[in-house]
């Protein structure tokens, strides 16, 4: 008999719920080897569910009673709202009764509960948060992406580390290509913490190419990219941004006058382009060194979105990541 | 009689010298009240000059034997190349015989000489790089955009001051806004760095509009954005690469098959587009803190990228910066 790897998901969580919430759910039934624990008011669940079609043993509605707010403090929220969608489905992980947790809710909170909730693997110092930031080919995994934002160097080691064994799992790349984000390419470059971080680096036996430079990211960025939370939370809001913001100065520039027909017939290489720098292809981004994995689906998560990220809840469990991140450590 | 203020300029300094140095230098006596002296091989910088008419009462040619290069030890290259024409260069604004430098050449060499020859203006803790970078509308002066990798909070805040001061006299902007870069908009947000100096800067008579997001800098920059020297780099460097990066995949999937008649109706807006995000327009990175204007101008100026460096240590020095600087401070 198969064994189907359980994951609980938010259904409260995110701009889009509890609709594509509950729709990529049911859509990860029926394209992954998945049993679907979604948490959240029952009747509302329920009458969500209504809409489709999908075969019941894999999908089940955990009742919980409250929602937290992006708005709350993350501490507060966690304590108090012990019935919320987030801290009953962090519960369900911890008890055993689901392999996996997603949730579009705050990153905060998340981040917090997941914490104390689920606890880390023995050794990691602190558990990252990770993000597939699109490139020029691809997308490189950058780690630490905001969880942690005063670091020490031995903490960015171990997000190397963690880093290394999700890609190559998770994502099937052999031997990954590991560079820590400084401000030049020669060893000596950089501040106080990314000197003593590329010696711990350059000891290990991970594939470390030395330092990436901010410039060089988006078209050469390595498969795992290291650097403290806020610096990569600076990379990962930043491109953002500025992708956003030449994206609208161009679509301002070419549709008016004599190029307005021109613009219009580029329409599909412009969609194209926007598709290669939509977060919901991957599905958001996974909070490593936990004895489980937590994904952080985005905000404005989609059904494919939430698809995406229950699918890399099964890749890790069945490739058994918490075990080799122990064995890493 | 006009008092004409008198900029040095190293004009072997960067990957177009001396022919764009020398070229930018001539333009510049052409339209600024100033007089130049250019420095590097006698010979050399005449043969340049032969090429254009100019009023020689505002062009001297100063001789120096050698050049740094890009990828010599700044500390030891200025040391030991005492006759280079960087070093020359700022010696001419140490003795007084100039009261300003440009130099497109190498930045930790240039950013080294200029702190121990024209040193710091007094209670300046760390004098710091500032660049104009690019955002929807115009620019926000990013102080400390690379000088200063390790900062305390006391830095920071007179970063702030040291901007607040140039961009108010040398951009003619009144009252400019000043905020922080952090990685949520609300004060307790951030690195322990970040909330140290939100209250140092909270208590300045700055208009200090709190924390910027990387995601807004983009659309919605502040007049002055103020961050470490290796946050700036990063947010510098990674604007430059994410830019470049987008417009060439545009580029890529617009110029193939039937999209080809298309992009080729929509050279000129790109080519507007490619301009708006041109160093060259501003014209360098002044080095702020110091007793006179230094300039770093980019590796890859052109003549008016040299003439707008020589602009901004004109208005610099008209506007006495350096003692509003200290008042400030």
């Amino acid at each position: 008999m198969e064994k189907r790897i359980t994951v609980a998901i938010d259904a409260m969580g995110g701009d889009n719920a509890p609709f594509e919430i509950v729709k990529g759910a049911v859509d990860a039934t029926k394209e992954l080897e998945v049993n679907i624990k979604l948490v959240g008011p029952q009747e509302v669940i329920e009458a969500e569910l209504q809409k489709y079609t999908y075969d019941e043993a894999h999908i089940q509605v955990i009742h919980a009673s409250e929602v937290i707010g992006t708005d709350e403090s993350p501490t507060m929220a966690i304590r108090k709202k012990k019935d919320s969608s987030m801290v009953v489905g962090l519960n369900l992980v911890k008890n055993g009764d689901a392999d996996g947790f997603v949730s579009a809710g705050s990153t905060g909170a998340l981040l917090t509960g997941a914490l104390f909730i689920i606890g880390r693997i023995e050794g990691v110092e602190r558990p990252a948060l990770a993000t597939c930031l699109p490139t020029k080919d691809g997308f490189t995994f950058l780690v630490d992406s905001g969880a942690n934002v005063d670091c020490k160097a031995k903490y960015l080691e171990q997000f190397a580390k963690m880093g290394a064994v999700y890609v190559e799992n998770v994502f099937g790349i052999q031997n990954p290509t590991v560079a820590l984000v400084n401000i030049g390419s020669e060893k000596e470059k950089g501040n106080a913490l990314t000197k003593e971080a590329y010696d711990l680096l350059e000891a290990t036996d991970l594939n470390f190419i030395g330092n990436v430079e901010p410039r060089d990211i988006p078209s050469a960025g390595p498969n795992v990219t290291v650097c403290d939370g806020f610096v990569g939370n600076i990379i990962l809001k930043l491109s953002e941004g500025i992708t956003m913001t030449l994206l609208k100065i161009i679509k301002k520039e070419i549709t008016v006058g004599v190029y307005k027909i021109a613009a219009a017939m580029l329409k599909t290489p412009f969609r194209n382009i926007k598709k290669h720098f939509d977060a919901d292809e991957v599905g958001g981004a996974p909070f490593i060194g936990l004895n489980a994995l937590v994904v952080k689906a985005h905000g404005s998560s989609n059904a494919k979105a939430v698809k995406n990220a229950i699918r890399q809840c099964v890749s890790f469990s069945e490739a058994d990541i918490v075990g080799k991140i122990r064995d890493k450590i």
